[in-house]
């Protein structure tokens, strides 16, 4: 993409309404703009990312087997009654009345309809187990949104539910998101811990949420130091292996790692005293088993092989997307702006030319740019007539991890210059050999 | 994909309240459920071609220049009280008021929020020309919601808005939409006739309207015959060239075509008689030129070269994503299903095996898909212990394109079965020569 043909308003002053790093950071890189209290849109450059993170999501999920649909954004209030939620659920449930007069909400989560969908179709063990999900728009009417993208009240997430015969099946589909969960956020370059966690108005006793280490968290997170040192990494697993899956569980989940609602100080005394830690963590997920709370309020039943008819096993596995833009750059920043990690950077890497219009640099910056693009990647070239300063502090601002720059000066002596976004490190190379390099990194 | 181990929820009966062929067939193949009137949930098959339609929308307008972004679903009324239209808007559209007794409103459209991040970031010539669009849900509160996702209320929407300095360049952008869309509406495997429209709630008289002729369409249109001959097909276009883009336009609508809200009989006379058509149609597209109508109103203005401050022209282009669906099945089906063109097929292709358990036959229709998938195609490969007539007319409701049946007689003498869905031509032929036809077909 050329700089000059995009639509890129980065921010020179720091909005005042911004409290944290990533709010701060999205507004001035021009990633969102706020449409009305707690609800964004995504300009080009946010629009990118978001759909990275959503890939890497649909990816993971379907690595493990679990089946893409999509639910609607509104729901009929009667399948509401029916789990008993409706009246449950408090003001943060946007309710909508239609033009005749029936009641329809803004979907907050959705047990009810996919548990619909199941007992409408589904009435066999032998279509069991089944894990579907989706990726919608999601409404939640905070009371005070805040914090950019990260307590927005229109938000995308992730979610999905499963159902199985049995509990043991059902901790199998918990287990098995544990591990696709613990993929997805590293493919993300963040580390996302899975800590105890409270049922709130989901339900279930079995639930863990996945937490950020950052300053801004809302959160306060007690852990065993032991457990940061943990990384799923590339290995190989096998997605119906039982005990595959319980085994990564059980790594990652044994040692001390409580949010403040489920923290027991009589427990976290037990680790030794240098490696407790106490810190603040942002929530980008969460999984359940909640068994057949509403299978059974909803009659999602199914005959089993000896044709009794029992209530499915359940529970719903959430991942929020549109947050997650908001936690990557509270845990990856600096002071000049934002620093992506690869596996969700919006452009692989920047182009800058330092003499726009002359006709060397202009002809060396095309080569670098086609070139990547032959190789299937996506870089910014900043084309347009601006200061080199002007154009490394965009750069940097919208933290493409990346940059080549390309100068009359290093022309001469045919190099330009690579630089790491994360380290500010430099180094000069020939142009083939900055494309090459660029290759590596993105194994392509 | 196994067909164990997928969602695919197909139907015996024909549901009773489905009036139309598109509507019946895919509650019938289990691609979407009514979750409340007019608002369907995407089940995976289903939601599989939404993907397909989506990314050829995407893929057609970035080749075009455009850049895609994301608005949210919940408006505010604000911004639809500076342009009039809030209160003109009837009662289609579904207004709602949140916990802190805000109007709102689901979006219909999208005019008033581009325009107002337009104006917001953009305030010189140099910016221009632009085009943004998005993929977004919509909402529009129809009285009598009908035909399935064909005249559904919440509904997906490809919405995109060029800003540009000058009428003549305005143009050149509403040339540029017309030329991208015959190339997505081909892709899909459907012809899409532009046709003279009428401007409605949007505004602006210099519009068109896309229609697929279907006896089942909502509108009566009045075309020249000789207009069903024309072919994009796979000619190269230079985007930036107002030459080309003109003289695409030139070719598509100087024969008369035109909808019953813009007819003229008296120009309808002057075409020979022989080619004088009536038929109905559905539309699946409308681009639109409005000017400064929502510009002034709102303030978008950029300063000249000439420092002048002049309102932009704009115009927006719709392309009903969800709609198309149903628009493809009503121009490409049978009696025993849905025949899908190559372009947005949910599987490339079925493999049927007739003799499930049977090693030799379990062990080449593996093979088989594991050949597929190495090509990176996506066959569903129906693995269920079924009789062969049932598995045959699964495949042929879900009409994918190309289905290979493996038997235990035909690998006796090393050939497996090629069946075209839409001719129900088949051919014997060995499993290597299978897999390279499939591939071929699909350019991969």
């Amino acid at each position: 993409m050329r700089l000059s043909r995009y639509f890129l308003p980065v921010l020179k002053e720091t909005p005042a309404e911004a409290q944290i790093a990533s709010h701060r950071l999205m507004l001035r890189a021009g990633m969102i703009k706020q449409a009305s209290a707690g609800i964004y849109s995504w300009l080009p450059l946010g629009f990118k990312v978001l759909k990275k993170i959503e890939q890497i999501v649909h990816e993971e999920q379907q690595r493990a087997g679990h089946i893409p649909m999509l639910m609607p954004t509104l729901q009929s209030a009667e399948l509401w009654r029916e789990s008993g939620r409706y009246d449950a659920y408090g003001p943060e449930m946007l309710r909508i009345r239609d033009r005749h007069d029936r009641d329809m909400l803004y979907g907050p989560t959705n047990e009810e309809m996919i548990t619909d969908i199941f007992r409408s179709h589904v009435t066999s063990y032998k279509d069991l187990p089944l894990t579907l999900y989706h990726i919608q728009w999601k409404f939640r009417d905070e009371v005070r949104p805040r914090f950019g993208v990260m307590r927005g009240r229109e938000f995308y997430m992730k979610d999905g539910y499963n159902f199985d015969l049995t509990k043991e099946d059902a901790l199998h589909a918990y287990n098995r998101h544990l591990v696709s969960y613990l993929r997805s956020y590293e493919r993300m370059g963040l580390q996302a811990i899975p800590m105890r966690a409270d049922g709130g108005p989901i339900g279930g006793d079995y639930t863990h949420e996945f937490l950020v280490l950052a300053e801004t968290g809302e959160s306060e997170v007690f852990y065993d130091s032991e457990i940061t040192d943990l990384r799923f990494g590339d290995r190989e697993i096998d997605y119906d292996s039982v005990e595959q899956c319980q085994a990564v569980l059980e790594e990652f989940t044994s040692r001390y790692a409580r949010t403040d609602e489920t923290h027991d100080e009589a427990v976290f005394a037990e680790v030794p005293e240098e490696r407790r830690r106490t810190a603040r963590g942002i929530e980008v997920g969460q999984i359940f088993y909640f068994g057949t709370k509403y299978s059974e309020a909803m009659g999602a039943v199914v005959s089993t092989a000896e044709g009794e008819r029992v209530p499915v096993h359940m529970g719903s596995h959430g991942i929020g997307v549109s947050r997650l833009l908001g936690a990557i750059i509270e845990a990856s920043h600096d002071e000049n702006g934002i620093i992506w990690p690869e596996g969700v950077t919006p452009f692989h890497c920047g182009i800058v030319n330092l003499r726009q219009g002359d006709s060397d640099c202009d002809a060396a910056c095309e080569r670098l740019e086609q070139a990547l693009i032959a190789k299937g990647l996506d870089p910014l070239y900043d084309d347009r007539e601006e200061r080199a300063g002007a154009k490394f502090a965009t750069m940097d601002l919208i933290g493409l991890p990346w940059r080549i720059t390309v100068g009359p000066r290093g022309l001469k002596t045919g190099v330009v210059e690579l630089t790491n976004r994360r380290t500010g490190e430099s180094e000069e190379m020939s142009l083939e050999a900055a494309i090459d390099r660029i290759g590596q990194i993105y194994s392509v």
